[in-house]
């Protein structure tokens, strides 16, 4: 028995975007009438990059990322270089502040969409007006995990659907709550669509059908909801710098009580 | 014009699975030879776990947890209770060690298979035997992330496919080398499958299909090559423990330095 269902696929024929290009009429051009009514449309955040213009030489991308950057969670170096893991002006967590050579055009390397919920709320107003159709859109990117080898797409921009499917309170199949099941469906889709657009192939846009019950009115909260606040964040802090900072509270206390213990003994 | 595409639908009709229950053949059962070579099948671990008799009683979930723990990450009380993220045997980060009560019989947790590419392994063999296609078999859980809200699903075992795809080397569209790029593939298709199995409804299994190019042997590298190594991880410890840990150093060192200098001065 086939209960639920789902379709990806890519779209392709963008050619090269440059600054001032109109995605969502280039996306409406690419699907050719092929959309339907639920489809959520995953758009690789670097053809927003281009189509925004946030683009800087690549001899400054050092300076980019420090520009980027609003803390730096942990830094390390290595053979090849030197790796920065911040949190950027976006909010996201990310190596080198998402800050991108890959797909770029020669010469320069792209900065993420200064705010990348906007830009999806643009598209996808755009895409509605377009085909009337009650359309999604994400705006996704590629990043690392602590604990895991390897990157997966997640989204960082959202407009029109539920970034999370929020099931506390619902009951599984034993009619048992479920207490803390969260789901963050729009990373999922965002990876899911990263299987059928590659990273290689120059198709920059995937559509994923079936999900048709996330769909939500334009102005629904953005990826920004994916965002764990750093307050709350156990993990806000590589492990080593976490440890410097704590080596270096515990020495002045230390130290004092020292002397302290000294002065009395 | 479509470019690639992938078909995502769940199996359902497993009913209660019950220690010794044999997947590979409900599994085979459920799908009704409608399974394609290169179909990827994600099992949720749950069912899993059921199948290999992987239960404790409720009462001894806190005991449970720390016997399967190999390593404190991080921990942290809160109104609700206790949590503990830490390493667990199969050398996954997760909260509670992977030890669920959701859709475990009542009265009863689930601790995660003992070796899950081992169970994913006897799947994926008993599949390919009976219906002699090339297919793929992940065993998913879902897990918490830093960083970002809500859960996703991994892929926790792994059998016959790749589970990284690995882009370093190959060259984007403008012919620029993709320096970092190792996709994940297999968390992507573990959230993907998420999608339409969905916590709640009972669909312990879906057929991810399209992805033929990354079917491998048999006895390709199981989701264990998903783990980061403790060693090399900038995340092996959670803020507040890797500070704690730095700070009883520091203070021991500037206790002896403090006392040191009382002496000399």
């Amino acid at each position: 028995m086939e209960l639920f269902g789902l379709k990806v696929f890519a779209l392709g024929g963008f050619g090269e975007i440059v600054a001032g290009d109109d995605l969502g009429e280039l996306i409406c051009e690419a699907a050719q009438s092929r959309l339907i009514d639920g489809d959520i449309v995953a758009v690789t955040s670097k053809i927003v990059s281009k189509a925004e213009g946030r683009t800087v030489l690549a001899v400054d991308r050092e300076q980019a990322i420090t520009d980027e950057t609003v803390r730096v969670v942990a830094a390390r170096a290595h053979p090849g270089g030197f790796t920065r893991i911040v949190e950027n002006r976006q909010g996201l967590v990310m190596a080198a502040a998402g800050v991108d050579t890959s797909n770029a055009p020669e010469g320069v390397v792209l900065l993420l969409p200064v705010d990348p919920d906007a830009s999806a709320r643009a598209i996808c107003a755009a895409l509605r007006e377009r085909t009337g159709l009650r359309l999604g859109v994400l705006v996704t990117d590629t990043a690392g995990r602590p604990w895991r080898e390897g990157q997966t797409d997640i989204a960082i921009g959202a407009a029109g659907l539920a970034v999370l499917d929020d099931l506390r309170g619902t009951a599984d199949v034993s009619g048992r709550r479920l207490d803390v099941t969260v789901a963050a469906v729009a990373d999922e889709i965002a990876g899911a669509a990263d299987l059928v657009k590659g990273k290689t192939s120059g198709n920059p846009v995937a559509v994923v059908r079936g999900l048709g019950r996330l769909v939500a009115e334009l102005d629904a909260a953005g990826a920004r909801a994916l965002q764990r606040p750093s307050a709350t964040d156990m993990f806000r802090l590589g492990t080593a710098e976490a440890h410097a900072e704590g080596y270096t509270e515990g020495y002045i206390a230390g130290f004092a009580a020292g002397r302290a213990a000294a002065a009395l003994g």
